[in-house]
């Protein structure tokens, strides 16, 4: 199926589970839901993974589409079904041949989930704060430590820890742990402001045993950087999809209210901010399509792995973030008062769209955080400014 | 007592009764709540009633003050308890003596409260749609029509309807209907985004019968403009009290939080995100101020009544509401990123104060309504431009 | 010579010639400047000439890149070289090949210019207000009117005119007419508030007289939207050149720079502000690449000429400069407040810079016009959206 | 005369002698200019200074009001007006009964000026690193150093400089130093981006000698602050004025244009802005207001002088300063964009009041700094805040 076919499929899941459902998929309900059992159904699941194991293959570039199409629906939704990618690039491209296949035999297929236990109460926007430990015992891995921020945790196959050698202070790991493990533990699911029909857990591992040959090869940090060029370019596909959600509610809501007497949709205030938002709009997807061919040039090399391990984050793709995240946001804002009381109340989508879009600038890296790192890494050294 | 008197005994009870309820005060509890009645007990319900009624009669000055202190504690519960006002201005002023002796007596004392009828779903931004028709029968008024938002009206005392003379389309009459008249029936409450510890309705009137004398005199919108002066300061108020909260609550955060070491507190971004809020929280207060003066100021003028009928709108309350509204929201946006993932989850306040002070540029008058009307009024006329 | 050789040879044209003359550049100095000639030298003057020509047939793409370059030097001295592609443009596609010949021949060796005459005093906005005529009379077109701005006209080999027909209100010509032509006076050179190193001026004809032949294939004013489309997404390339200077002119700044004991590159506030300017430009170049592959793309079919009249606008060219021109703006007004007292002074670019930069917002389309056709043209219908 | 008799006088001055020499006021003539003494005709030259001199004693709110008034026409030679106020308040309130005489007699009904010596190359922002001395030599004060940016010096009768004690390091002086003092060198006038009608020179000291009573009481730094109260509310009402300018400007404009066959001044988009810009001008003015009555209340003390030697620099002026910089900014950027191509030109005035609105937020303490200074002084202690 060429690209397009992969996002039409998707529009029209969109369609035919999302669009309408928003007080139940705003409602914190019972995860997973039901309609990514449906979506599964599609054959899209983990459209990302190898095709050796039953995926699509699909790159990052295409998947981009697809995120925005499922965002157009629900954000939380998207968030859920793709958020396993950022686990799953760090195993494919640095778990051995038996633990990948271990890992993604059937993950397709089923429309299995996996998760990434990476930030900590400590050790959010400061990774290398992080206190989870792993330590080695005879041909087993022993993980301990406290995880603030997982998605999909719970009725995940298996996640990826990101721990600190209990040996080396300096040394991180990436290592996988099935979900069954005893020891790991969820603890609560966080009451989130909005993508609601995902579900984040805080998470405990306590004497979590595994086998040595879980741990990923390279340094753990270096392995999260790696999968999260993937992970947040796909975020800032959801504030694309949101952002076109919030365009034609505007235009829904213009061609049923008049001003003055006459359509809303005559109105030139009105045409001025839309025309903004399609502009915006145009930006913020020709922005994560440049930076998903930047990470799709890489992955299409003969040496990919050992690249990324050389290049680990790749500003295009914390630029594609903070970008989408913050003109996101301004749509969503400026449109919040666009319709009037009614969009104070349950009855418009816009106060959940704007909820939704606020996540983009704050999971997987603050601006504050990304504007420091883009500084430090990208404006000072002189040769690598744009 | 004095106006510090006052704005104390306001803050004793919102650290006593409102501050650590958010959850419950976010949740559209059944309205009213207890904690209203508790502030009944302070004595200073519904403070601004004349002092020949058992009121306070502080001025808005004062008021605005401690409708700002409110606000800090929770934006629904000021909404709440301030805004009677915009009814009980127009039958103070425009009244006969039995009315306000009727409307008016035990209001402050049982700490009661009363609503106003005036915006409809085709008639938000342009009251002069408005639809609700009242007409004469013999020494009755009769009352038909449905009005879309209305707070505070299930358990009001009574109500001031605006409605469309029957018999004269141009001319509109302010009319007071005690809540248990017949005819007069809630179909629903909103589920609204923010302010949900305040309670809005949807309302319809059928065959609504008061005696003539409860019209009040002079032409309704002018009357409700003079009304929405004082509420809409208040309302500016709010985000006031909101505006202060997102700063202290920035500042215990930056109180616990490191960053590169060092306490989040020190760091020049967060001080510079700090000192811009505060520059601003000041510049909000003054306004306010500003505009409660120049309302004050013609309610002390033996002639108050008539010189209100002549201005009607006073630019510098909605230049309050307008400037308030956007520069809270300004405030909340920017902090809404400063907690890193703890902001998105309902374990902070952050989420919430976003949604509550977003009904600051929304009610009683959308920024492009108020824009426009301070080109036609203000700036087109080129005496009265500032 | 590859796209990367090209680029460098224009960073070292404008290392040599350009840096450091900024007060002659900023100084509306006679027109054409010499150091258009030293360009000339470089063998780059009017890189997108077909190669039958003796250009280089650079695609726009590439192009783009070339811009930015020159501009990270001068806006106007970039403004000047590229703007000759608006007309070349439309003679390419839609001249004779007679015309072609007799425009093209040496106009690449020599480093020649040429202009458009379009817009008008009461059609700057709105062409189709166009008030200049062409009749025909005999073999020969007749031109009167006038024409507000126009760039390089003074010192231009041809001018392309764009006029109303005199027989057919509802049709619009573009015309070449040969500098020299009797009748066609240049009036004043504006005195502009940046891109001070070009020269755009107040142009009358009057019964300039040319061949019949000198009429381009197609309706005028789609001719001038198909020429639009290469100089729009040229001068948002122009905002990428600025906005990298701007940068380069914040770090200069700061290594010299103490703020509270330490240097002012270490400060969290200036960093913060790098970090973000960064990101912007990266969004802004891709847009600019975005924009010219859509343009090559379609340069680059057989049928391009026929396709670009049916297409006319390309969304993404205005999108570009729309962008650009905003965040370009954004990034000269946040710094124009970061060199203190300094930078009000002319011993800083920074004032010039922030003057150059509005340029992009403002000619070839404002963009309240242009969020207007965006609307209309992508927004109403809802198969254009993005 | 009453204080809205000399505003009066002030806007019929700036009829008759300001508006429509544009050109000539941005064009670095040297100073003063005629009009100057032209002004001192009216008899408010330096309104400010105390009766018993021969001032008018005006109070800084209605100081304000002329302030605004004068930078409607020009801000340049408002700031050239009244920074004056800057020394005369530190000699006022901080000099013997000699040196005031010495310093006021004549002054007003003269129409002189005079200057202030504060900040240094590397004391622009961080004041306590001036490194400008000041030695006692007998009965002598000895000063030697350079000064960067000092208004009016060149033409002033006399200057305070402020100055580091050469026996101690912590203790700073406010000294009076007449222009014709020996080794008092006006080195060079800079070229400023705006306000060109103001003359800002370069100074250096060399072994300039004055008697030990020109020294001010009390420690120099605080001095200086005291004065800043008043002349940041004179800054920040310019903008007022520089506000209100182009908002007329765009009402004039728009009276003379049309957009799609109707007038510029019905199209929404248009009413909108002049809306936003009124909203915003109200809230400056009463900014202004709020701030200059602060200082007034306390001059009105009988202890004025040790108040504000407690006090020093008051929240509301440097509030004041940052919110009318930062939002005539925004209303003169968003205005340079509405007057089409003209609006790029010298033939309209609206690229002058871009230029000129900028020093608002860079003169006398940038933003950066002040937020700062804001927050440690103002957020960091819970008592300090608004």
């Amino acid at each position: 199926m060429s690209d397009t076919d992969h996002t039409r499929t998707v529009q029209r899941f969109v369609r035919r589970e999302v669009l309408g459902r928003e007080p139940e998929l705003d409602s914190l309900a019972e995860a997973p839901l039901p309609l990514y059992a449906e979506f599964g159904r599609t054959g899209l699941a983990n459209w990302w993974l190898p095709e050796e194991f039953g995926g699509l293959g699909v790159d990052v570039e295409r998947g981009a589409r697809m995120v925005s199409a499922l965002a157009y629906g629900d954000a939380g939704v998207a968030f859920t079904l793709f958020i396993s990618v950022l686990a799953t690039t760090m195993v494919d491209l640095y778990g051995s041949d038996e633990l990948r296949k271990q890992c993604f035999d059937g993950l397709a297929e089923e429309g299995g989930f996996c998760a990434t236990l990476g930030s900590e109460h400590a050790a959010g926007s400061e990774l290398a704060n992080i206190g989870t430990t792993v330590r080695r015992d005879g041909e087993e891995l022993v993980l301990d430590g406290a995880k603030a921020f997982s998605t999909n945790t719970d009725f995940a196959r298996f996640v990826v820890v990101i721990a600190r050698s209990a040996d080396d202070p300096d040394d991180y790991r990436a290592v996988v742990v099935p979900r069954e493990t005893p020891g790991l533990t969820v603890e609560r699911r966080w009451d989130v402001m909005g993508v609601r029909a995902s579900a984040t857990y805080e998470v405990t591992l306590s004497d979590c045993r595994v086998p040595a040959g879980n741990a990923l090869r390279g340094h753990g940090l270096r392995l999260l950087e790696i999968g999260l060029n993937v992970s947040r370019i796909f975020i800032a596909a959801t504030a694309v999809g949101i952002a076109r959600r919030v365009r034609d509610l505007c235009m829904d809501y213009a061609a049923s209210k008049s001003v003055g007497g006459a359509p809303l949709s005559t109105n030139a205030v009105f045409a001025s901010r839309l025309g903004q938002f399609e502009m915006q709009i145009e930006v913020m997807a020709n922005q994560c399509g440049a930076a998903a061919r930047d990470v799709d040039a890489i992955r299409e090399r003969p040496d990919a792995a050992e690249e990324l391990l050389r290049k680990g984050t790749l500003k295009s793709a914390i630029v594609a973030k903070m970008f989408c995240g913050q003109t996101g946001w301004q749509i969503a804002s400026t449109a919040s008062e666009m319709f009037g009381g009614i969009g104070y109340t349950a009855d418009s989508a816009i106060g959940k769209l704007l909820r939704d879009v606020r996540y983009v600038s704050i999971i997987e890296g603050g601006d504050d955080v990304l504007r420091d790192m883009v500084f430090q890494r990208n404006v000072v050294p002189v040769s690598k400014r744009s």
